[in-house]
């Protein structure tokens, strides 16, 4: 989920129209959850605060926090704890990028320089490592290990999702079946576990946590094909010029893997070919996607997974915060189109 | 301490003469701690299971466990928390050794291939990553938040630690005390949450847990400050030619923090950039060494903090354990001498 902080996505804290339409029920609450990031990663040595300063703009749209802040509410009650946890969760996404610069050698994020082009990649590996352990330390402060617990696991899988990936880069004939593994692991995982906390510490009976839980995870999904799909197919203002950076990296994701299992098998073989010799030429691609309808198929993927996402929103009695889960999902699927 | 588990240094589980002396009281439950670390980290699948079985050779003469089980027994309790927090403190420190070596572009450990030699740094980051909340979930299943923040606070110590000495690289006018606030967090931080958390998990008194918390700081203070003489002064079946890899890599340690501030301002100016030019010269910084007496004052803090530590045992009653553990400061400094 590395692209999820781009400006161009961020639209979930800073609406456009109308201003402050999203995340205007928890505006206050996630100016308590800021508090509390901040005040837990501060260092008093200087050399360290000026790092700290940098991730500054590495916090987006704050999409895990206000998941779990909303279910929160939609449940009913907020707690001190819940901005807690809305921190943690910020935390660990903020670390997995910092270690994901220094995988993708990325020189900018938000057009800003990153913590590896300032520092180089010690400091940025060691600072990833330092949000990580505050994460979970900031997690037992509530005092119950339960939260350590559904952090621990979630965290578990984001981290076993991202090496799934990696060790399947250059892996052609990646099946559907292990596209989703890996990112109902790296992305579903995490925000399934805000939706579970937020509803867990408003007091939600267990019911309504299972299916709040699942709502955090199919969105999560949904919103993973739609980014993956962008990647591909790029952004309007992009102009469509780039096959992204995924192919790039010889990461398979979901069109691809449509396209390839829908070609005739001497097609498949000699386009995996051409996606395994450096870098592939746009046409080629662009005319096997295009006759396999594979970019259809990923987008009704992705909003039949919302769809599920939104059903499970029916365990929650109707209020504004609802109804804000629910633009979510459509949000999640339809960002640049 | 990246250099802890080289084999010249791994006599505390394979200790030479009287063989098991060491750990023979406490060897079942490494056992049992081994069995734990193994089935937490198991992953089904194949690709990922082959990068774990690589973690193998980086289990050396397992400290940290060890100080934490003979902790538990010298206090007269002995329980499954034990097995469990052993395999936590382990894994952790395996964590940060696999980004050290990540760091350090090292290729071998124990003179096999390391992790990023075989997979590539970004998968090496990962899967430290994954041993860190691996740690963590761990930690939580004993269903106390207290041992989450114990091993919170420890490895915010380890990795703040580790992020100060890695932007003071190339100061060479770290003071003495700048050097221990380090060496403090960086390697005491993880000793001194061992011993805590043995004792506190066998039902020690409140004095008895912070005496033996306090000996596993000076432990790992002496422990740091030996293994930084060795790097510097090298052992002796390495002839002493070179001038350590914290040199090469412009961290100053204390003998060298020592020579510094023994020499007249003029010397000390001009040796300062002999040190920040390039490879220095061994033979100018060892006559400077010579000439203050610095290997000595290091040796004799670090024996210094060994007898402190030492004294700390006090708070125990007699056992076999607890002469163990008095051993081990011995061993702390004496390692190759």
């Amino acid at each position: 989920m590395s692209r999820v902080l781009s400006p161009s996505h961020g639209a979930l804290t800073q609406p456009r129209s109308p201003s402050g339409l999203i995340y205007a029920p928890v505006a206050h609450d996630l100016e308590a959850v800021e508090r509390v990031f901040e005040d837990t990663i501060a260092s008093p040595r200087p050399a360290i605060a000026r790092m700290l300063d940098r991730l500054t703009h590495y916090r987006g749209k704050r999409l895990r926090p206000t998941l779990l802040l909303l279910t929160a509410r939609a449940c009913g009650r907020m707690t001190p704890a819940h901005h807690v946890l809305g921190a943690v969760v910020e935390m660990v996404h903020t670390a997995t990028l910092v270690h994901d610069d220094v995988l993708d050698e990325a020189g900018l994020r938000r057009h800003l320089p990153t913590v590896n082009a300032g520092w180089g990649n010690k400091a940025a590996i060691l600072l990833g490592d330092y949000l990580f352990t505050h994460a979970f330390h900031l997690t037992s402060t509530i005092g119950e290990a339960r939260a350590c617990e559904l952090i621990g696991e979630a965290t578990n899988r984001v981290c076993e999702g991202e090496l799934h990936q990696t060790l399947q880069r250059g892996n052609l004939n990646l099946t559907e079946a292990e596209y989703f593994e890996i990112i109902d692991g790296k992305t579903a995982a995490l925000t399934a576990c805000c939706c579970r906390l937020g509803a867990l510490y408003a007091g939600a009976g267990a019911e309504t946590v299972e299916r709040l839980a699942n709502f955090g995870r199919l969105l999560g999904l949904a919103f993973q094909v739609a980014d993956d799909l962008l990647d591909l197919v790029g952004r309007e203002d992009a102009g469509g010029k780039t096959l992204g950076t995924d192919l790039e990296q010889q990461k398979l994701t979901l069109p691809l893997i449509h396209m390839l299992a829908a070609l005739p098998a001497d097609e498949a073989a000699s386009l995996r070919s051409v996606l395994g010799n450096g870098k592939p030429k746009r046409a080629a691609v662009a005319n096997a996607l295009d006759r396999t309808g594979a970019v259809h198929y990923a987008r009704e993927r992705a909003e039949s997974l919302a769809a599920d996402a939104a059903g499970e929103l029916d365990a929650l009695p109707p209020s504004e915060c609802r109804e804000l889960l629910r633009m979510m999902t459509r949000w999640a699927v339809r960002r640049d189109t």
